[in-house]
This record gives structure tokens, C-alpha cells and sequence, in this order.
């Protein structure tokens, strides 16, 4: 099976974004530090979004600028269009991420344009990153259903993963933004997504909303994917929230890579003690079952 | 893939005799029922054991009396001995199960005897299941892991399994009593106990300690195995001590099944209503995460 998996750490921007609670600039830099020590050598840092829509990430340039960069790991941030990646640039970033829905629905509710427009807004984002070198990774969310218009064509979620890999993303992140797919559905669409882009560019992120995550990553790696994006406690939405809980738990999708012998290059310890460090600053429980096992056998 | 798998509920007794809260045997029975009416066919209903070890189920007998059945439906108790097995026939139990561990220093310190010991305990209670035409299923505890231990030898636990089959267990439940397998194990474990078990006769049964439990569910599937054991919520142990933990929810199992297009029989409705009774008569939060995603949607 696998030898090695990566590990992108959305924590500071998925997960934070999502929590209800702010925690300060100081914190989040700390927090993404005692990531850096975990081990974890993708650690997507924050979103250069407008602070009217997102003020969790309005400290975005002052993350990037203060960050203490460690040699061999990058800082992926979000960027919604080209002004958005103009500003993280000019405050450090050297790779971006960018969003597409693979639903028409949730493009127009979620960014108020239809997906092909979304598509075209990133245009000069890629020329825009060609000429300062700066790696773009893509994301697709709705990839195995969408809280307006529910199950998702596979096919439709290969047309926008192949667009955005074609465009110029050095890999694809298929997201299932609400956590409704099950391990069969997400073979079906890898293996649609994996006859357009090659599978070894394509990575997973599963949202735990109905549990299913950690078995998702399980049938993903079945079928070839080698990168899962997580964050630590499974930090992101409200865990009573439907349709917004977090990610897989980065300690749950480890302690699952140490048992089947992956190497991650993760040390598990330290990533409980960035998860408890964040969880403290937040006021809330750790989402991740390991975190809780560990913490009371102590 | 699998087209039909049949849960067997242990929520009951597994579930209820690790839950630091007792309930009313009025509140247990009308529980019964509420997962008989979620379409249930196998609900562990109590356990014949000491209420001087088990003061939980202490009311066994009552219950078993008391109990309103159901056609299509089997209540198998747990009995440790054929003092035990005598009292759960006299009840009114018509199936019943056995346990064994597959970690020897766990059978000593659980039931205070060595593994070919508590087999030999049960040859009376097979001979007499065998005259009362009670059927017997076997558990293998450990199969994954034992809390003194560590690894448990895959040929172990098909050793144990091997020999409570051919005593006369018409199915083995394949135990990970202590939560912390992975996929690959799992699929390591039913491999070797497949070879000498057929696959058909064997049932998976994962503790959720370090949220692994669906994702082997998933890898047992893979494997042939065709029964799972789960506890509707989560039911059992304190979710916050290590080596105690729950089982996998039966609203997440069923969830997954759903969305694989598995048969189970169960209506998902009724399992989390009669998951949110009992959670409410026990004070305690489900560890469902369909369940809570589901309660907010509302």
C-alpha cells in the first residue's frame, strides 16, 4: 500500500475561519510554529479574504509577515482573485490556494458566481503566479455533495478538478465540504477525477460531519490519493453544526498512518500538545478521539 | 461489494454495562423496544454475570421476563459460566454468548483465569445450549490489541476464534476491545482467522478509542465480513477514559451503509430517536456525529 503519505495542515485557515471564537495574531503564529515542530511541512496559514466576509483572517498579512519561515515547509495561503494574491504576495506567500465548487449552487451562494466564472476570476491569478513563481494548489469543494442540490456527478466534480489542474494547480484538493460521502462514493469519484488528472496530484479533505471522514482517507489512499488535508482536534465549524463540522482530525488520520505504517514525518506527541495548545486558546474541546484517549492516560 | 449486513445492537449490555450511570429495567426495556422498532433483528439484551462484578445488570432476569418479543428479532445475553447460562434459559433466553480474550495476561486480569481455562468453562454451557437448542455466539476479545500487552498475534486470536467455533459458536465476534487498530491490521487479523474460521461465521466489533472503528468497519467489509456489533450513540465506557471507549455508533455504521448502498434493515430515524432516549436518561451526550449532525438540522 502506501509507503508515505502528506499531510497538509489546514488548522490556522480552514479550521480557524470556521471557529466561532477569534484568538489573536500572537496565538495563531505560536499555534502554526508548534505545527512546524509536529513536523508537518504544509501548513496552510490564512486567507487573504475580505475582512467584511471572513474577520477570523483579517490579521492575514500581519500572519505572513511575522511568520517564522522553517526551511522545507510551506505556507499555502487562500486567495480569492487576483488582488487578493497581489496582497499575499507582496506580505510573503509563495503558494496560494484557490476555490472552486463542483456544484453550480453552492458557487452562486457561496462566492456569487457561477463556476465558470469563478474559474475565470483565477485566470490571471495563474498568469499572475507563473511570472513570480509562486505554486497554486486548487480546491474543489462539493466533491461528494452539496447542502442545496445533494448527491454531486463525479464527472461534474473531474471537469472543474481538470480545469484547475490545466490552468495551472500543482495539485488538486477534492473537498467534501459537508462530510455526506461514504468510502464507496469516494472511490467512485477519485476514479472519475483520476481518468483526467493523474491520481499522484490529487489530494482528499473530508469533513467529519456524519464520522465518515477517517474511512474516506482510508478509501481514498485504496485507490491511489498520497496527500489528505486535516486540522489538528478537527478545529473548523461548529461541531452542532450540520453541514459545518471540521476536518479529520489530524491526530486520528496519524495515529490511522502510524498503525498501517505510512510514513508521515509527523510526531504524534507534539501534534496532541499544538491540538491542546489551540483548543485552550479557543475554549472548546478537542474534536479528535485520539487527543481525548491520550490526554487521560496521561 | 456487500449488498446485506446485519448489525447486531450491543448498546444493552455492552453499551449500558460500561456506562458509569445505571438505568431503570422499565428504561432499558422500553429501550429495547425503541431499537426493535428501528428494524434491529439482533439486540444484546443484558448479561448473566455477578451484579457483585456488573451491578448494571443486575436486573437481568427481569429483563428477560419482562421483555416484549418480537418475531424476526433475537435477545442474546452474555453468560459467563453454566451457572449463568441456567439462569438465561430459565429467563427466557434463547441465544447466548461467550467470551473469550485473545491476550492471555487480559483473560487473567478480566476474568481471572487463563484462556484455555475460560474455554473449558464454557464446554458445559455447549452441551447444555446444544440439549436446550440455545444458540451461542463467541466473542474474541483483544483481536487487535490487548492494554498490557500491546500487539495481539493474528494467529492468536484465530486460535481462540478457531476454537469457540468449533465448540459450537455459530458466529465469532471479532473484538477490538481496546479501539486501536487500523485498517490494515484489521484486514491482517481477518485474514488469518479466515483461513481457518469461514468468513461467513465471523462478525467485526470495533471500539471507537481512537476513531478508527469506522474506517475498520470498512476495511472488514473488504475483507468478506458481512456482521458488525455496534451501541446506538456510542453507548459505553466514559468517552474521556482510554481502553473504555464506546463502541462505533450504530447511526454512523448504518449512515455509511446507507450511502454504500447496503442493506441493513435499520431505519436511520428511529435508531437516532431511540439513541436521543436513552442518551437523555443517562445524562449524557450521544457520540454519534450523525446523530448530533441530524438533531441540528432539525
Amino acid at each position: 500500500m502506501a509507503e508515505r503519505v502528506r499531510i497538509v495542515e489546514v488548522g490556522p485557515r480552514d479550521g480557524l475561519q470556521n471557529e466561532p471564537q477569534n484568538v489573536s495574531t500572537e496565538t495563531k503564529l505560536e499555534f502554526i510554529s508548534l505545527l512546524a515542530d509536529a513536523g508537518l511541512k504544509t501548513i496552510e496559514a490564512t486567507a487573504f479574504v475580505s475582512p467584511k466576509w471572513v474577520p477570523q483572517m483579517a490579521d492575514h498579512a500581519d500572519i505572513m509577515r511575522e511568520l517564522k519561515r522553517r526551511e522545507g515547509v510551506s505556507y499555502p495561503v487562500l486567495v480569492p482573485n487576483l488582488r487578493g494574491f497581489e496582497a499575499a504576495v507582496a506580505a510573503g506567500a509563495t503558494e496560494v490556494a484557490v476555490f472552486a465548487a463542483a456544484s453550480e449552487t453552492f458557487s452562486q451562494r457561496n462566492i456569487n458566481c457561477s463556476i465558470a466564472e469563478s474559474l475565470e476570476r483565477f485566470s490571471p491569478v495563474f498568469d499572475a503566479a507563473l511570472v513570480a513563481q509562486v505554486r497554486v494548489r486548487g480546491y474543489v469543494s462539493c466533491a461528494l455533495g452539496c447542502p442545496y442540490e445533494g448527491a454531486v456527478d463525479p464527472a461534474r466534480v473531474a471537469d472543474v478538478a481538470t480545469r484547475l489542474f490545466d490552468a495551472g494547480c500543482y495539485e488538486i484538493s477534492l473537498g467534501d465540504t459537508i462530510g455526506a460521502g461514504t468510502p464507496n462514493q469516494t472511490k467512485a469519484m477519485i476514479a472519475a477525477v483520476a481518468q483526467r488528472v493523474p491520481v499522484r496530484n490529487l489530494a482528499g479533505h473530508f469533513h467529519d460531519t456524519y464520522g465518515q471522514a477517517l474511512a474516506n482517507v482510508y478509501a481514498a489512499i485504496e485507490c491511489g490519493v498520497r496527500v489528505f488535508d486535516a486540522s489538528v482536534s478537527g478545529l473548523g465549524g461548529c461541531p452542532y453544526a450540520p453541514g459545518a463540522a471540521g476536518n479529520v482530525a489530524t491526530e486520528d488520520l496519524v495515529y490511522m498512518l502510524n498503525g498501517m505504517e505510512v510514513e508521515t514525518g509527523v510526531n504524534l506527541d507534539r501534534l496532541i500538545a499544538a491540538g491542546a495548545f489551540i483548543c485552550e486558546k479557543l475554549g472548546r474541546q478537542t474534536q479528535s478521539k485520539v487527543a481525548r484517549a491520550r490526554h487521560k492516560a496521561c
